[in-house]
């Protein structure tokens, strides 16, 4: 054994050592200076990060004492990272079993994850625990799958009711309905459009993913090896519509939530659902809202827009570009869908200006792919051995606080491959960024969920001035211009506002009132103090996929990656509550802000 | 390298060095004195088993020339076989690039398989040759995936014709068509039911698929991890059906094939459909005949039939057992379906007498999946690296020839193993059998399709008299009776002709005449002389996956594994006709039976 995997065999067997025997500063002071320790439910039942020593002590003396960890062990070799020793471990808890990540620096953790893989007798029942299928054997009172499906399809939400109701049918929503189902959690997603992936159908035409086939798989049944490495909108929504059916979720299309109040009494939701015209009341113990990343949308109250002749509507509700042919459009954002729909309304023929308000992050396509998903999401890394799991958790592994470090070197390399792009963006009067601090695209959407875009083609049309940037504020809208702060007047028959969403506890006012969207505050984002993600710092993403101040509301979403990911985590916190599996929450985040 | 491995590369070598030499006896003194080469397209653009020196070099003299084999290559280890070491080799060919199978017994090939993989020029687009999806840059003329999908739904059959017309959507056909898609060969499926899928969901209600999971893979998209072993027809006919959208299969369901007839002129197909009542007619270059392993039910002329007061109907068209609570059933047959139907009508409470004409080779299913099929296609076998398209060519080496010799000790097992269940069983008055030669179910399968039953609960009843056993042959039906050759007199309110399945190319009968259908001749059996499977030996299973005696006019299908490997094959070879590549058939299947 090399000196790496001794010192990580030492450090693991120390670690060990420390917890069993309840030496708290012992097992903080096996943490360098600057540490961070990221546990995912495991310790916490929580999605928690705490920093240095002190942070790993606190965690310890509220955690150890009802987590009981052991059995820490290295899976296979330790490597070689960055000015670090990277290692896998698996371990134990009281209930459940685990897999952890450990950096060494010097013989001390940098980084260490902890994340709950299964709860002890509630193992998801897949690969050699797989369910049998056919009833052997001779039963008179055989009940077979059609029947027990369909007894279930009638009786869940009337005669019997869910654990959870997920509203939301998209990708995020989907998700996590097959984890619960696999985890054996009687759930309901419901979702106002009729049927699963119309959210995608729905949108403009031209809309593929923007993420690379390995990066967007579902969980338990991954795209197959055919499938394009982005998507057409029409294919992902098929595929959705497809996974309900054969993953035998509880889907309710059709169906708009209406309103959700908690019972604190009986500890269950009463939750009004518009099915198909017929209000529904039903009972869940636990609510999740899986609205997306984002929020309502954001429509600015630009004066004169009552006055405005020609169409004009969110980009979320843009119906496409084949209506505005020989058309003049404005859209008003720079940011991924402003992008998407200007470069659409370009190849129809409309004549398109771009208004820039604020700065964009601009990564193209193919080189987010090479530079920044490419080691772990792609067909080589999954050549390599990197299989999904591997790469989520990877990814998991790196705290939010340091990722800036991991991430810059990724968008300088970037910039400087790109130069010659960047500079014409730049000639063509873009404004471009990196994030606030270059640490560039990903980072600025874990903090903002907006204020980028990945380039598939509208930005070589801005910058050879196919599409025409404008650059300012919106001042005013006349009958048939749009007129920015600097006096400049385009003339225009579309105007779209892609300016951005609101968060996603606005959805959650909606429905549980303001009294509880507030209480539970924002959502998304890190606390970063930059713009739009003001501190202090969370350490997580607020709200996301764990525990909130409203007992029983959830939150789930975030991209293809995240939704597969972090549904495993939810779906784990939500059976364990099903269960009556003890789960002492750990540094439940304080509300700092309200939007 | 050890010596076994010396001697794979060293007889490689010289194999390489007389192809390359155009040096057919030194390639063929290559070969044991009892040897066999299986070649799936790659030199014999059939399926093909020549045996022994002679038949090596006749295969080369014909083939080598065309063929232009080059670049054998071992890849990977040799390991240790039964007697013999076994390797796995690449190779090209002049059109193509194919793998093969070794097994070397004291330095001379016993058995060599070669299978071609794929077309220079023509290779499926997976993995990292996946499609992009979103065309990236902008593109004015661009076609969304979704309108292109739907102009060639729209055009397909109507203004464009396909290159092959699949009759029979399902599994196999599906399969197929998958295969077909990815090759770029423009194709519809025709299938009388309304949705893919139906032929499953209209069986009877208990059914389960009697192969385990891992065998059963379609191509491209193998079942989730979720999926229960034994699959309740109900997920079947699910999967099905989003298999055909996903992958975007011409699926052309409530369309009914009427009748074709080849234009040799044309090299065309004349086939007129009728689709939910309109004719189509459809002019495809190649017609596949995906109806399923068994042909048209096979109902005897016993007399008194007309006379008879209860229902009777064929096993293949048996509604279930819902109908029979408190009656009289009296099943026909002795095999797979009359063992599921007899066991579900004793179920639902009805009183059960199974007539057996001839021996059954009966084995449990968990035995079948332990002995014969775990080694290959399992849980265990995936974690130790057998995947699925490793398994399916390590079956497709053993040469049918021998085969029993695979299989027997393997039956011998599960005798022994299962020996009390046995005793049971023949105490009971059931006749047993392990096929003419003892060589087990899975040869009696590829000789005859039928014949035995996997034990999954009804031998149980058999056993311990649930379900009544008579045995013998039916002499004549009364109003109320089955009456048999001995006198046995059974009142019935309900028979059952469990009674099989005539040859698949009785089905073409129906389609293209029954000049044709006698042209091609008998489809499925090897020529081993034994029951059911009339000499002389075919050496691979007649008219299947292969080219006929018909031009155009193909075969597919087979139990899941087979419709998924034997897919491959079939549709190179239909490829390579589209895209005018020489397809020199080497040892065109003489006719000996036509039915």
């Amino acid at each position: 054994m090399n000196r790496s995997a001794a010192a990580v065999h030492e450090w693991v067997a120390s670690f060990e050592r420390a917890l069993t025997a309840g030496d708290i500063e012992g097992a903080a002071a096996l943490f360098a200076a600057e540490s961070y320790w990221r546990d995912l439910v495991a310790f916490s039942w929580n999605l928690t990060t705490v920093e240095g020593r002190a942070g790993v002590a606190e965690l310890l003396r509220t955690t150890l004492g009802s987590t009981r960890p052991r059995g820490f062990a290295v899976t296979g070799e330790p490597t070689e990272g960055p000015g670090c020793v990277e290692a896998w471990l698996s371990f134990e808890t009281a209930v459940g079993r685990g897999t952890a990540q450990l950096r060494l620096v010097e013989g001390r953790a940098w980084t260490l994850l902890t994340a709950l893989d299964e709860l002890k007798g509630h193992e998801e029942p897949t690969g050699d625990r797989r369910p049998r299928g056919a009833e052997h054997g001779a039963d008179p009172d055989r009940v077979t799958w059609l029947e027990r499906r369909t007894r279930e399809t009638e009786e869940l939400g009337h005669s019997r009711q869910p654990e959870v109701v997920i509203v939301g049918g998209g990708q995020g929503g989907i998700a996590l309905a097959a984890r619960l189902r696999q985890l054996d959690v009687p759930t309901i997603v419901v979702e106002r459009s009729p049927r699963p992936g119309d959210s995608w159908r729905n949108r403009y035409k031209s809309l593929c993913l923007h993420d690379p086939v390995w990066y967007d798989h579902l969980p338990y049944l991954p795209f197959p090896a055919t499938w394009p490495v982005y998507a057409p909108k029409d294919k992902i929504g098929d595929w959705l519509e497809m996974y309900t059916q054969v993953m035998e979720l509880n889907y309710w299309g059709s169906t708009t939530a209406r309103s959700a109040t908690y019972d604190e009494r009986t500890g269950r939701w009463e939750l009004v659902v518009d099915r198909a015209g017929e209000p529904v009341t039903l009972r869940p113990r636990q609510l999740v809202l899986a609205l997306g990343v984002s929020g309502k949308p954001n429509v600015p109250e630009f004066p004169g827009r009552e006055r405005f002749l020609g169409d004009q509507h969110h980009s979320s509700a843009h119906p496409g570009p084949d209506a505005y042919a020989g058309k003049r459009a404005v859209v008003i954002g720079s940011n991924n869908s402003a992008h998407d729909i200007c470069a659409a309304l370009w190849e129809t023929g409309a004549e398109v200006t771009m208004v820039q308000r604020s700065s964009t992050c601009v990564v193209r396509s193919d080189l987010l792919m090479e530079h920044a998903l490419g080691p772990l999401y792609s067909e080589r890394a999954a050549a390599s051995g990197i299989d999904t799991r591997a790469a989520d958790l990877t990814l998991a592994s790196v705290p939010y606080r340091i990722m800036g470090r991991f991430q810059k070197p990724i968008y300088d390399t970037i910039r400087e491959e790109d130069a010659e792009f960047y500079a014409r963006l730049a000639k063509a009067g873009f404004e471009l960024d990196f994030g606030d601090d270059d640490s560039g695209m990903f980072l600025k959407y874990l903090r903002r969920g907006s204020g980028y875009y990945i380039e598939v083609g509208a930005s070589e049309l801005v910058a050879d001035g196919s599409i025409t940037l404008a650059r300012g504020e919106v001042a005013e809208l006349t009958e048939r211009e749009v007129v920015l702060a600097d006096g400049t007047r385009l003339e225009a028959d579309l105007v779209v506002y892609a300016t951005g969403y609101r968060s996603m506890n606005g959805l959650a006012a909606d429905l549980v009132g303001p009294a509880v969207a507030d209480r539970v505050g924002k959502v998304w984002g890190l606390g970063s103090d930059t713009a739009k993600d003001p501190g202090p710092w969370e350490g997580e993403e607020r709200n996301m996929w764990k525990p909130t101040r409203q007992p029983g509301l959830w939150f789930h979403g975030g991209n293809l990656q995240q939704s597969r990911h972090y549904s495993l985590y939810l779906a784990l916190q939500l059976k364990a509550r099903a269960e009556g599996i003890p789960t002492p929450v750990y540094g439940l985040a304080e509300v700092h802000h309200t939007s």
